[in-house]
């Protein structure tokens, strides 16, 4: 943690433990230092080097005088955590669930705040202090924004409201605050499932919303580099058949990302069999209407029929896998492994707020805790289990596979984006009975005899915020922890 | 956060808002003041008044002139947590267990860690700083105690380790550091399945080792208050027959709490049976040895039959549920509802470090989650569904029934020690896009429209030792979190 880097300059250099996760058995871990170029504003790895030894050794290894960031001797760079499945305008709700399920929660605690971004009639902000709906909006956008930062998610793929303009305020917040998002406004409008005070009227209206909120995140960032639409039906059982097809349309028309929800509960699966009754599956009502796309984030897929993997597998749709909100809301167990062994690509969600913690490192050890389960369940077969590596595979590199980033997000090579985070596990415990805590310094404790694996399940399994020091997207630098 | 007390004095006065958990389904919000001495050492509660409004209206509501202790705007007191099941020698391998399960887990994992903490050849330490056993295990039971305080456990029922040097020393720094404590010598002896570098020889010396810590853990405390031994099995089938029964004649001889565990894992369960064809079941292993009694703590209790559930409903032992750990070795769901509806009585358990985290705020989180499944598991019944307030109760008032302290600790009532923790929620977030997010302040975020069970609920689910302003065990100052 030594010299940090001027933003003014085009290249910095990163030298210290650079640790990451290229395929699901392999955490890699060396030692060296990258040089990272922002001269065409994007933040690319431009040279690798791991024969670095030393800060001062880098700029000539690397050939080229440039700003050193060092990471500490306890600590490494991480990829950037990839949340492919956040509600942001639930974040106020984290925690707050009750014993609900997916549909009786929808109507009791989501709809009422989702809506209350739109609308001032309000009654729940009503002792608080913003009675307008947008200036809520931007306190909850950036608080969101600024919380999985914080976290070290680099990349968010947001579900928003109905509202374009809150939605757009997010595009907003999330470009100046430097997140890598894609930005979905929220589609629904079948009066059946839809509460009066909280849809679109007609398929006319959903779509004529998307197309704003699309030409909005275009304008924000032309380059779709940092902040793109993407085309957001809440899911089926929310959406008018015509709905569902237009907006395939459009996804089809304009090549854009598709976000929406499969298979979370049981309920709603049957709720999609009553509503859809000319359709085989859950599945099936998407990919007729063109949705199942090789850019489709699909989040939960639960409970599937063998025959559903197989489409979304031969469609390339992905799947979004947001374990602490299957266990928190009932949903069931998300079987990662049959959907990985298919050749699915799967990333890690969060799913606030039916998920309670912003933090794709909290969903990487609920999609572990939740693989025993799964494992439990049939018959004890370890097979299932997903280990530490596999879990940060998923927050990374499963991740970017999910958004449409393979390639670009998710490891440390050369030509890819620097989109990481600054980790340090603090100092190992100081010997004797005095040893004293100070709880602002994090909850991992090292001893001394770990190897760099054991280190790195620590950090799974007891780390948090305040081990994240440095986050950077694009190789620009959007959250730091205050120093001590 | 005003005044502090003086350590001197005999008498505190607590102000402010006390939350509590008096039954599964109550979560009980009340502002006032307390009274609290120390006069006879043990830190009572003598005088409680819900109707005093302010700090300076306390000392004449309560009749006496005392220092008044005030808990934040943004807080609240809340009874200790108490951790029903603790290994403090596994402390440095949280987070390290791989995918293994429980009897892999022992073998691969635990044994070598806790007979490193007694014997000097270890060469998991070398390249560590203490080559000196006893030193190594003062390092990680300070550590222990001083985590587990700082997430608010005053209450830890402790399995040490074969060596009664070391298991003494646990008990000596429980002691000075002011937490309750239960701390047992482990006993293992069977050479079936106990490893030849860390077992007893034989009965006679697992008792006779057994009895030292006892004596030792009496002249550490003698009236037992704080420190007490617990007869500690490490579970069946580590101990000879003649060695469970010797350790149930010296429980009922002394009246002594016993700790153990039951039925964590299947392999556990068949490898029991298999040890002990004579006895019906894994519960009648212990119901003939004598160690099943009003004091015993039993933890994990996942595959019992229902004529266990009765056996040990019938002996009124207790069972310490360990979600975090069970789902952790992937060893199931317990079905707390069950034990409950039976009339069994429920504490938590950290069970570190098959559980991953020292916290009992963390375990009852993990709790909510694992009843949601047991829920889905058994058709979506969600009347297994453990929700805040009844996870709360479990690890304060269960837990204080299983450790055999009902009525004396888990709630705030006239006559009841003084074991509490001060919580603080932090400031409201305030509004508008430049909302600064430090993380050191903790994780809660509150908009400022929640309700107090709301504030609650996003505790359970987001906050941690950042919130843990101040701890008191028996009216004792034993942790406070570092100043800002």
């Amino acid at each position: 943690m030594a010299s940090s880097s001027s933003s003014s300059s085009s290249s910095t250099i990163f030298f210290g433990r650079f640790i990451d996760a290229p395929s699901a058995n392999d955490l890699r871990i060396r030692t060296g230092a990258v040089l990272v170029s922002r001269k065409d504003g994007s933040g690319v790895i431009e040279k690798a080097d791991w024969t670095v030894n030393g800060p001062n050794d880098a700029a000539s290894k690397l050939g080229v005088e440039a700003p050193v960031v060092t990471a500490g001797e306890d600590g490494f760079f991480f990829p950037g955590f990839i949340d492919t499945h956040i509600h942001a305008p639930q974040y106020p709700n984290c925690g707050i669930f009750g014993k609900s399920t997916l549909l009786d929660w929808l109507e009791t605690y989501t709809f009422p705040l989702e809506s209350s971004l739109g609308t001032s009639a309000s009654p729940m902000w009503a002792n608080a202090s913003s009675p307008d709906p947008l200036a809520r909006a931007k306190t909850v956008y950036s608080r969101v924004i600024a919380r999985t930062l914080s976290h070290g998610t680099t990349t968010a793929s947001y579900f928003a409201t109905l509202s374009v303009p809150a939605t757009n305020l997010l595009a907003d917040l999330a470009f100046k605050k430097g997140q890598r998002a894609y930005v979905g406004r929220v589609c629904m409008d079948l009066a059946e499932t839809c509460p009066h005070y909280y849809r679109d009227e007609s398929t006319e209206e959903s779509v004529a919303n998307a197309r704003a909120s699309i030409e909005h995140c275009r304008a924000v960032d032309p380059t779709g580099e940092l902040v793109a639409p993407i085309i957001t039906p809440r899911f089926a059982p929310s959406c008018m058949t015509s709905t569902l097809s237009a907006l395939g349309d459009l996804a089809r028309e304009q090549d854009l990302r598709v976000q929406t929800h499969i298979s979370e509960n049981v309920n709603e699966v049957a709720l999609v069999k009553s509503l859809f009754p000319e359709r085989n599956s859950y599945t099936d009502v998407y990919d007729h209407s063109r949705l199942l796309t090789p850019r489709t984030i699909l989040a939960h897929a639960i409970h599937l029929s063998s025959e559903e993997m197989d489409t979304i597998r031969a469609r390339q749709a992905k799947v979004s896998h947001c374990p602490a909100s299957n266990s928190a809301l009932g949903s069931g167990f998300c079987p990662v492994r049959d959907l990985l062994d298919r050749g699915i690509d799967v990333g890690l969600g969060t799913d606030v707020s039916g998920g309670y913690h912003p933090s794709i490192l909290d969903a990487a050890r609920q999609a572990c805790l939740v693989s025993r389960h799964v494992g439990f369940v049939r018959g004890g077969d370890s097979r299932y289990n997903v280990g530490v590596t596999e879990a940060l595979w998923l927050g990374t590199v499963g991740g970017a596979k999910v958004v449409g980033m393979e390639g670009r997000l998710g490891t440390f090579e050369e030509g890819m984006l620097w989109d990481a985070q600054e980790i340090s596990l603090g100092r190992d415990v100081a010997g004797g009975e005095d040893a004293d805590v100070d709880v602002r310094d994090g909850g991992v404790d090292v001893f001394g005899w770990e190897t760099w694996e054991d280190r790195v399940a620590k950090w799974l399994w007891s780390g948090d915020d305040r081990n994240v020091v440095r986050v950077w997207v694009g190789g620009r630098l959007v959250h730091e922890l205050k120093s001590r």
